[in-house]
């Protein structure tokens, strides 16, 4: 009885800063999980990184360790999962360059993500080259490891189209299907709002909890959450939705019976925010407590954060190698032998 | 006393064809003067040549050996000049990827070079997105090699120019002048026109004269060559500019005076075509005999001209590849120690 292996997925996180309570909820724990059921890769996106931030190679590389701390802090497993650093794979190089060949420029400036980027970015006319074909980078990086799936958010999902119409071209020219596709594995949850109600938790925006956050940090950003503006008075009935206490609870509450009464005591009036902060406060110390004393434990050893991402890197060096090689022979590119 | 070292040299050719006496005119003749006082690089440029031939990969592969070949035929000595193959240097598609994060869109597509290359493929809005970035791509190869002298076409200037700039902008991002920049060294000759009087000679224009063409291949080629339409009598005088038969002896021929005294005789009248021809016939074949010989002698022996191209792309990968690091620790990338 042959059990077929388990299915390949890639994420990772470009290497612009420290991963916050946004990142947790929208994927980091989905990863946690998925690294029992598949086989996963988690690349640091340096290079893409690079791409809207070459102005600043420092903080990039910086934020390399800082990331892989936050990985083991959430419990990212080395032994199931494997980390490695984008920048350190010249396959994907490669890959990329041969992809570029097989989309058009009209294409990537089509991409409803990339415009979106271009847009918040404040780009205009002004598109590095390495920004606009990002896609076709991350195109390389996803079949470079045969990823069948990949946990993006909803606003991404356009960027797995285009991986596809590569992957068909490429296997088109080929004569055979050497690359899969991948399909996007969107999450159910929502994204996390930041602490001021606006949709995006972001580091940037200062609306951010990061993982690193100490018992303080937590507190004072609960008591500055925004909630309903119109609950003045603690007997005034309160809105639940758009509340972003109410948000952060059903995110990380898990007595859900708890939750659902203070929903409904906070519509009907008598509650006040202060409480239901306090409830909040409790759950995120909870959550937060042992992720920052794994993440100090790690920040103090960088050597053996190191060697996993030498391990892993290495590990990924293989096998993207292979995959490059097979797209090489199969459309038939020149060969040097190696003596 | 010390003494300098010979400034570094880079050309190299797309693999897409055999190469041809326009070649030869145009920079080949060049290159094995040049190999005497420079450190000269040929780079194979066949990842170049897929940008516009993506679909024809089979071709790319099957000239990267004909085109070495014809730089052993000429007499490129690979004991002087580095012979390599570009889509095995890895560190130029790495290097690329990071000069793509220095350079524009808007600024590639300004680019003369290119728009007139794009009109000519009848790309229109259908641009691969490699073909665009080529020039980003020509950067990392020059500046990989630390070359700074690229003999090029007139019309290939502005490429150097946009290397340069890629090359002050890392420079500038780097904090020092790491990178040096190139200098295009334009040929004094003009282009060699096709036998047809086209300005250009092409394989796909079915206007040349390969370096392994046969006696007869040069016999008929010099037959059906363009002289002056208005010249229809022997006796009638006839115009030597424009005349492709004069353009090619002014070429080629050795023997000035003799040149001079047919250019007089035909332009007073009483000189026939058939009597120039014979002429350039002559200094073709005296010129083409030796190198269709050395050439059948290589390409009977591909185990030495491999061994060749392996020994030169081995250098060229160490050189390449030192350059990349340095870059790469210039702009301060994160660096995976190797164990």
């Amino acid at each position: 009885m042959s059990t077929s292996a388990p299915p390949i997925v890639l994420t990772g996180d470009r290497t612009t800063g420290p991963l916050h309570l946004g990142h947790y909820a929208g994927s980091l724990k989905n990863r946690v999980r998925l690294q029992n059921t598949h086989r996963q890769f988690l690349l640091l996106a340096d290079a893409q990184a690079l791409t809207d931030n070459a102005h600043d190679p420092q903080k990039v590389r910086h934020n390399v360790l800082e990331v892989a701390f936050d990985y083991l802090a959430v419990g990212i497993d080395p032994a199931l999962t494997t980390i490695c650093v984008q920048s350190a794979l010249p396959a994907l190089a490669e890959l990329t360059m041969l992809y570029m060949n097989f989309v058009t420029i009209a294409r990537l400036e089509r991409n409803p993500t990339i415009k979106t980027e271009i847009q918040l970015r404040g780009f205009e006319r002004d598109v590095p080259a390495g920004f606009l074909c990002y896609p076709v980078a991350q195109a390389a990086d996803i079949t470079a490891f045969k990823a069948v799936l990949v946990p993006v958010g909803e606003d991404q999902a356009p960027l797995i189209e285009q991986t596809n119409e590569i992957v068909r071209r490429v296997n088109r020219q080929i004569g055979r299907d050497l690359l899969p596709e991948a399909e996007a594995m969107i999450p159910t949850v929502g994204r996390l709002p930041g602490i001021d109600g606006k949709a995006k938790m972001s580091k940037s925006q200062g609306n951010a909890i990061p993982l690193s956050a100490s018992p303080d940090d937590i507190r004072a950003a609960v008591r500055q959450m925004y909630t309903d503006p119109d609950h003045f008075r603690v007997s005034d009935p309160g809105r639940v939705e758009g509340n972003v206490v109410f948000t952060y609870l059903d995110a990380f509450g898990e007595d859900n019976a708890m939750i659902e009464d203070l929903k409904a005591r906070y519509r009907h009036g008598g509650l006040g925010d202060t409480t239901v902060k306090r409830h909040l406060e409790d759950v995120l110390q909870a959550l937060l407590a042992p992720i920052r004393e794994r993440r100090a434990r790690y920040a103090a050893d960088p050597a053996y954060v190191m060697d996993v991402l030498r391990r892993g890197t290495g590990e990924a060096r293989d096998r993207t190698q292979a995959t490059l090689n097979e797209v090489r022979d199969g459309l038939g590119l020149f060969r040097l032998p190696r003596n």
